[in-house]
């Protein structure tokens, strides 16, 4: 799996920090743009964000560029709707290499039987195309394993959520995996925005109730 | 495959008229219930599609429940964001049964090796399952011509759009089955607003450019 | 002010109960609308709401018809953007009657000039309009406290989000009208769904922290 | 009036170009952000374009901050919800300035006079706030040419849905600068990107029917 942070918002924090100044003041445009030191912007940025006030977080946007994961992955991942992806078309694009993914879990002779079975099946797709099946249709012999692409832009927002519910222990592993490396990445870029995010148990109760992992997460 | 129509507006071109009629005229909510004959009502639906004012459309909902689809199709029917979905989990549900979808322009011999081979796959399937392997890890192996349910909520506005994308030649088959099956549901309850939906080239010119298929489709 | 529920998706326990069950079971299309009784409805429910599994809760809408409210209110209104609206166009529509919202705050002698006031604008309008003005420029001399119409609809899974924020002491008392309103009407009809809707403190601690009102409110 | 483009995804073009060019090819992530010569960036963009596949504009947003324009522009601004806005709030930010729009219609001693009003208005105000009426309650007194101060982010897909209804000659003349004021400032930065945009009627036939203005407009 490779996680690449390839655009952000520039200034990010200057960003939300100012589009908040605006709301509950009368500077104006020009203003707001300036005069806010890297401690007035994180101090806003606080209290936005430990009252929920959470709009002025939309006008930062990510993008992250993935490879190497499933389609399991990636059925989970584009149902965030508040989001925007492009991904690699199974119908424009054959494939000649079995790349895939192994769950962890699967180890050993299953593990050999997994690797033989998903080889096999690279082959049988490859003839079906040599016989002149489009690979619309002859994609439809590959295990849910094989491997994707996929350009994903979020706003900080959205990234809170995301962070939320597929950082959790709850999450499968491998979706949990991308989006602990999506979050390290905006950490860099933006560190007081995304400071508390990731599952909810970093900075207060799981919300899970009797379906709780009960191993509270540290932060990333 | 099966589409049905579980549920949508009560009285939806009634809505859609009502609440176009109180944008544009002294009405209050009382009257816009009222008075408004079926013939008016169409008169209205007729304008507004005429003119693109779509807005009034997003009132009212539709429902379905759909089964016997694969995961390629369920895949691509999530991209929709403007759209409700709840589908059966396979971190949750583990199956027994090979139940898939083959392509039509799989053939003869190459369908029996297809089938042959997602049979094996379920086989191995079970066996990792069997083997202590969660559902959510095994299905790695499961092909993505497994069969899944879903039900799907949308309003007519994006109806709209979907029946434009999902009814024309170059979407894939599958899907575009689904759709056409939406659309006939549809129609049943709202004739009137679905008169003109479809592929794009029912109504039009086909906006595909060089893409295009040349076969214009007629209304369902 | 008038709020009236005008419509909504039937059965609408039924429906999410439905929904959530298909995402948990082998079941299909056709199980899962039958065979509920209400007593496992209400279960599904309560357990959904509580784990904060709220996706099955899109599947069912509600259309109001809100009519006395000012476009203060409407302005607030139309940023939650998980909505549909149509709204008494002010470009399409001119007003010959001064119909107006007073905040309560405002009492005794201030109360009769704001109604002089009010009413002096209307006159200037009708003025401007017999002028040969557009009701489109006109209105820029009425007060934000004229009267409107609005027809909106949303999903179970916003209203909660609205009545939210807008059932909280936090927000503005008229907007705050409405949802109460709003929350009473579709209470009537799906009373599992929204028996703890409101603001967040009529089932927990209110999370506003310093700017908290400190008198949590009851269910309605 | 005044727009200014505060923000905007770096590189723009090459970001649509390449995200694009993933969906069709075997590249990986690492290329697409590589050998994309301007050439072939901007044959990319006119082909997706051409094609309405608008998908991969959606990763490249823009931020705008806007002063200068009335409620009535901002209560239409904010019906966009494909959107994120952060608006001066007139709960918080109390007014001691009669700032206001003056619609170029009204002339005169018709201007004379609503100069007259509004400044009237603003008077009425300050004293409902000396007499201890919240901010909140005294604006519904505020005519709605009362000035605000807004910033927009929108994704390229949703200005070019955007510029399409709002630089028309059937959208109000004050929404209709600013969409124009917004356009020139995207296509200094995205040229290729923005050539085609705005009326409809730049790029080819009316879509209103009955209700066009009969004037097309040319390329901003």
């Amino acid at each position: 799996m490779e996680v690449r942070l390839i655009r952000h918002t520039p200034k990010p924090e200057l960003l939300v920090a100012s589009a908040a100044k605006l709301c509950y003041s009368k500077v104006g445009i020009e203003d707001i743009t300036k005069n806010l030191s890297r401690d007035k912007q994180n101090e806003f940025i606080k209290k936005l964000l430990k009252m929920g006030h959470l709009s002025p977080f939309e006008h930062i946007s990510f993008t992250f560029g993935i490879e190497g994961i499933s389609r399991v992955c990636t059925h989970q991942f584009v149902r965030h709707r508040i989001a925007s992806f492009s991904q690699q078309s199974q119908r424009y694009v054959s494939f000649d290499e079995a790349e895939y993914v192994i769950p962890p879990a699967i180890k050993k002779s299953l593990k050999t039987k997994f690797e033989k079975y998903t080889e096999d099946s690279l082959k049988f797709y490859r003839q079906l195309i040599e016989e002149g099946v489009a690979p619309e249709d002859a994609r439809y012999i590959l295990p849910q394993s094989f491997c994707t692409k996929i350009v994903v832009t979020m706003n900080a927002r959205e990234l809170f959520h995301f962070f939320g519910l597929r950082c959790c222990n709850r999450a499968q592993w491998e979706i949990r995996e991308v989006a602990e490396a999506m979050l390290t990445e905006a950490k860099k870029i933006a560190p007081n925005i995304f400071s508390d995010s990731g599952a909810p148990c970093v900075k207060g109760a799981c919300p899970e109730g009797e379906l709780s992992c009960g191993k509270p997460k540290k932060r990333l």
